[in-house]
C-alpha cells in the first residue's frame, strides 16, 4: 500500500510522472507535448461505438425488453385505465415479493427501525410499540457497532459483531464451525458474485463453468468482466437434474479449447429451474471441485424456499465439511441473501460470502476489492444478521415470527403447486416441481407457425409468446433464451409471488390466452 | 435482450453450444472431447499468481497497511488497556463522522424508522415519540413508492417519487432544471464512479484525466476496469490550483502516447486537498471537455462542505447551463452521496449520478449495468431524497434540523482551522486551507535521515511518518504517497473529524510527537 521512490529501495515504485511497469496502476508519463486544441483532434462524443464492448454485449434478461414494456404498459394505464384489456401489470418476472404484496417478518422492522433511530431506545412509549425482543436485539446490535453509530462505514467485511452472529448462525444450521472472519457483508448476493469474477476471471481464456438454464446475473457478470461461459445444461427431463458426468465433459471440452476453468457456479435451490439438489450429488460436485482444483461458487440464497417433503437444503460447505473435506481442500464461497427465503427483504440489499480455502494472501486481495466500496450498507449487514438469527423460543416473538414465516413458505408452496398444474394442463407444456426456490421455468413446444411469426416479427419464439402474454393479460414472464436453454427448445420463467388470491386469476388469464393463441398458431 | 436462432432471421444468435461471435456472452462450445480426471491436467490452486492481475495492482490506501496496523493495535488495547502508550485509536484517516461520534440529523433518522417499520404510522403513540413532519414525510415517501413496499426492489435507477424530489432538490439548488430520469440511485457514490468507468474504459489504451493528489477510489477503480490514469497536478502553491493549461498540456502528452482520454475527474470541494474551485475556473474547465469532448466525471459529494466565506460551492451542471451549454454540448456526470456533508451517513450507503449528455443508446447500457445489480438500497435512496430535500420553513423540525447542520457545519471549520494552523506550527511543515470537504493534506519536509531510515525500513518516508505517529499516538494519517503527490515532497491526509472537545489533545500529541521525530532525525 506505501509506495516509495525507486532509487530507495527498488522494491516498490511510487507513482509518479514516469510510467513504470513496476506502478501500482497504468500512471501515464507526462512527457510535454505542444497541445493542439482543435476540433479536428476531438475524442468523439460518447456512443454506443465507443463505450467498453463488455457493457455492450452483456444481457441482463430480468429486467429486460419484456420488463421495459411492462413499465410503459403500467404508465398507460396509470393515464388511462381502459388504455389495455386488463387492469394492472402483473410481474411474475422477478424474485420480488414484498412488491406483490408480501409483508415483511414483524419483528426484523422492529429491530431495523430501533436501530435507525436508536433514541427511541431511551422512551417509555417505545415499550408500548415494540416487542420486548426486538428492543432487546436492538440493544445488542447497537452495543456490537463501534460507538453505536448505525451511520458510520463499517469494516469493510461488515461490523464484526454481526458477522459474530452469522457465524453462529451457519454453524448452528450446518453443524460444523463457522469462522466470522470468512464472512463478507455485501449489498445483497448479486456484488459478491461480482466480487469473486472480478478475482478470478483474468482474461477470455478463464472460464466458469455455469448450469444452463443460469440466473443471468452470472453470464452477465462473466461478460462484464471478460471470461468464458462454460456452459453445462441440466437435465430437464429428470426434473433439472444436475450430472458430474456432463460436468466432465464440458470441463474437458473446454480445457481442449485452450480455457482455463477456474470455478463452477451451482444453484441450490435452483434459479430459474427450482430443484433441490439431493446430498449425494452434492457430494459428487464437491467430489469433481475437489479433484479439478476448481473454486466452488455456491448460490445458496434460496436456502430457507425449499417446499416439499422429500428434499431438504444442505449447504455445501456442510456436505464438504461431512466428507472430511476442510481448508486446504477445496475453494468454497457460498453466497446468501436477505432478498429471499421467506423475508423477501430484495429492497435492503442485505447479503454475504463465506469464503473458505483461500489462503491468507488471496483473502488480502479479496478484502482490498471490498475496501474499495467501504462497506455494505448497515440496515442491510443488521438484516442479514437477524436473518441468521432469528427470535428463538423463549423470545417474545417467537410464536408470531414462527406464525409470518410458516404462513408465508406454506403459502408459497401452494402457490408453486397450482401454477405447476395450470402450466401442466396447458397443450404442448410441460413443467417440472418447483422444489424451491420461487419460479417455475415451463417447457413449451411452439407451433411451427408461431416460430415462423416470431422471426417474420424478428424476435425469438419464446419472446414471441411471452410478448403477446404480456399486451393481452398484463402478465410479465421472461423468455427462456434470457437464461438460456437446449438450442430448438423453448420456456419462460414464472415466479410463484403473485399474493394466493390473485393466482386463479392468474390462471384463467394465463389458460385463456394460451388457448387463444395456440388457436391462432396451431399447425 | 431476445435471443433468436440464426437459421430463422440471422439478426441475432440464441445462446448455444455452438460458439458464435455474435453471442451475447464468450459462450463455449462444447464438442466433445475424452475427460482425463488426473491432478496432472488439474488447475492450479487459487494463488496470488493466478487471481486477476488487476485485482492485484489495485491498490486503496485509505484502507490500507497504516489502518490495518490501527485495528491491530486497537485489539491489542482491547485485550490489554495498557498495551500501548494512549488510550484509544484516533481514525483521522477516513471521512466518517459518525464513527468519531457526529450524531445523525434527528429529522432524517426519524424518517429512516418510520419508513422501515411502516405500521407505526397506524399507532396512536408514534405521534408521542415523532415530529409532526417527519410522520408527514414518511407517509409521502411511502406513497411514492409502488405498494408501500420499502422492502422490494425498486426501479434499476431507484423509486422514481425519490428521484422526482432529488432532481426538485438541484433545480432548487442549481436554478436549472434537473429531470428525474438523469438520476440513478446507487450505494453511496463509489459504485456510480466504478459504473462509468466500466462503461467508458475500453483498455489501456483508454485514460482518464485524474487530479493528484486524488481520492483513492478513482486509481483503484480505473486500476480494476485496466485503463490508464492520466495525471494532472494540482499546485500546492496557489492552494492546490487547478491550471487549465496543465490539463491542456498532460492531455496532449496522453494524446502523443496514442492515449484515448474519456473523461476528465474533477473533485470540487478536494479530496484530499480541500479547495473549493472558483466559479471562473469552472467555467475554464467546462470550456475544456466541450472542446475536446471529454466526460467531465464531477464528484461533488462535499457540496455541503465548505467552511469559508469568501467561497460558494457551485455544481458543474449549473455552471455549464449558466455557460449555455445544454445537453449537446457536455457529456457530464455529478456524483453525490448521502455519506458526506453535515449529515454524514456513510453507513446507509445512499447516493446518486446524475447524467447529462448522453444519447438515449448510451443511457440504455447504464441502465443495464445498474440493473445487473437490482437497485440500490431503499434506505439509502430515501436519505439520498431526503438530503436534497430537507426540512423548509414552517415544518415542525426546520428550526432544530437547522440548529443541528449549522452546529456540525460551524464545528466542522473551527475543528478545520485549528488543525491547520496547528500543522503550520510544526517544523519543515506547511499546510493549505480546508476551504471545504472534510480533510487537510499538509507537505512535511522530511530531513533526509528519516528519508534514509525509511529506506531502510523498506518504506516510503511518509509512510515511515505516519507509522511511527500510529504506534507513539495512536492517531491515523493517510501518507500521501497513497493520493499521489509530486515526486520527492511528502504528505499526509488527515481528517477534520474528531470531535471539538477532543481537537485539543490531538494538536498537543501530534506536537509533542512530531518534535520527538524532529529531534531523532534532523539532519
Amino acid at each position: 500500500m506505501d509506495f516509495i521512490n525507486s532509487q530507495t529501495v527498488g522494491a516498490k515504485f511510487q507513482p509518479s510522472l514516469t510510467s513504470s511497469s513496476h506502478s501500482p496502476y497504468r500512471f501515464l508519463s507526462s512527457t510535454t507535448v505542444a497541445y493542439s486544441p482543435s476540433s479536428s483532434t476531438m475524442a468523439p462524443p460518447v456512443t454506443v461505438n465507443s463505450i467498453n464492448p463488455k457493457v455492450v454485449e452483456c444481457e441482463y434478461a430480468v429486467r429486460g425488453d419484456i420488463v421495459i414494456l411492462a413499465q410503459k404498459l403500467q404508465e398507460e394505464i396509470k393515464a388511462k385505465p381502459s388504455a389495455h384489456p386488463f387492469e394492472e401489470i402483473l410481474y411474475c418476472n422477478i424474485g420480488n415479493p414484498q412488491s406483490l404484496g408480501q409483508q415483511p417478518i414483524t419483528f426484523f422492522r422492529e429491530v431495523l427501525a430501533l436501530c435507525d433511530h436508536p433514541s427511541l431506545l431511551d422512551r417509555n412509549e417505545t415499550h408500548g410499540l415494540f416487542s420486548k425482543d426486538s428492543i432487546q436485539r436492538a440493544w445488542k446490535i447497537l452495543d456490537q457497532i463501534p460507538g453505536k453509530a448505525t451511520g458510520a462505514y463499517s469494516h469493510s467485511q461488515g461490523v464484526k459483531g454481526l458477522r459474530d452472529a452469522i457465524a453462529a448462525g451457519i454453524e448452528a444450521r450446518d453443524g460444523f464451525p463457522a469462522d466470522p472472519n470468512d464472512i463478507f457483508l455485501t449489498d445483497g448476493a448479486s456484488p459478491a458474485v461480482h466480487m469473486m469474477m472480478q478475482l478470478l476471471v483474468r482474461s477470455e481464456n478463464d472460464g466458469i463453468l455455469c448450469p444452463i438454464p443460469q440466473y443471468p446475473l452470472y453470464s452477465a457478470s462473466i461478460a462484464l468482466h471478460g471470461g468464458t461461459l462454460v456452459p453445462y445444461y441440466l437435465d430437464e427431463a429428470t426434473g433439472w437434474g444436475l450430472e458430474v458426468s456432463n460436468l466432465k465433459k464440458q470441463l474437458g471440452a473446454a480445457k481442449s479449447k485452450g480455457i482455463d476453468v477456474r470455478a463452477l457456479v451451482v444453484i441450490n435451490p435452483g434459479n430459474p429451474t427450482g430443484q433441490v439438489l439431493a446430498e449425494e450429488n452434492q457430494m459428487e460436485i464437491v467430489k469433481f471441485c475437489k479433484e479439478e482444483g476448481l473454486v466452488l461458487l455456491a448460490d445458496e440464497v434460496y436456502q430457507e424456499n425449499v417446499y416439499v417433503p422429500e428434499k431438504k437444503f444442505h449447504s455445501f460447505k456442510k456436505v464438504s465439511r461431512s466428507m472430511g473435506y476442510g481448508e486446504k481442500d477445496i475453494h468454497l464461497v457460498s453466497f446468501q441473501s436477505v432478498s429471499k427465503g421467506y423475508y423477501g427483504e430484495c429492497g435492503k440489499r442485505g447479503g454475504y460470502m463465506e469464503i473458505t480455502g483461500f489462503g491468507a494472501d488471496v483473502r488480502e486481495h479479496i478484502y482490498k476489492l471490498a475496501s474499495v466500496n467501504l462497506c455494505s450498507n448497515i440496515s442491510g449487514q443488521i438484516l442479514a444478521s437477524l436473518v441468521m438469527s432469528p427470535p428463538k423460543v423463549g423470545d417474545e416473538s417467537f410464536e408470531s415470527y414462527g406464525a409470518e414465516r410458516d404462513g408465508i413458505i406454506s403459502s408459497l408452496a401452494r402457490r408453486a403447486k397450482t401454477l405447476e398444474d395450470a402450466f401442466n394442463k396447458l397443450e404442448g407444456v410441460t413443467c417440472n416441481k418447483a422444489e424451491g426456490a420461487m419460479y417455475l421455468f415451463p417447457r413449451i413446444n411452439l407451433p411451427e407457425k408461431a416460430i415462423k411469426a416470431a422471426g417474420e416479427a424478428r424476435t425469438a419464439p419464446d419472446a414471441f409468446y411471452c410478448r403477446r402474454l404480456l399486451t393481452e393479460t398484463g402478465i410479465v414472464f421472461v423468455p427462456g433464451s434470457g437464461f438460456g436453454q437446449v438450442p430448438d427448445t423453448w420456456h419462460f420463467r414464472c415466479t410463484i409471488l403473485p399474493q394466493e388470491e390473485k393466482i386463479p386469476a392468474v390462471v384463467t388469464r394465463l389458460t385463456d390466452f394460451h388457448k387463444r393463441f395456440m388457436d391462432e398458431f396451431r399447425d
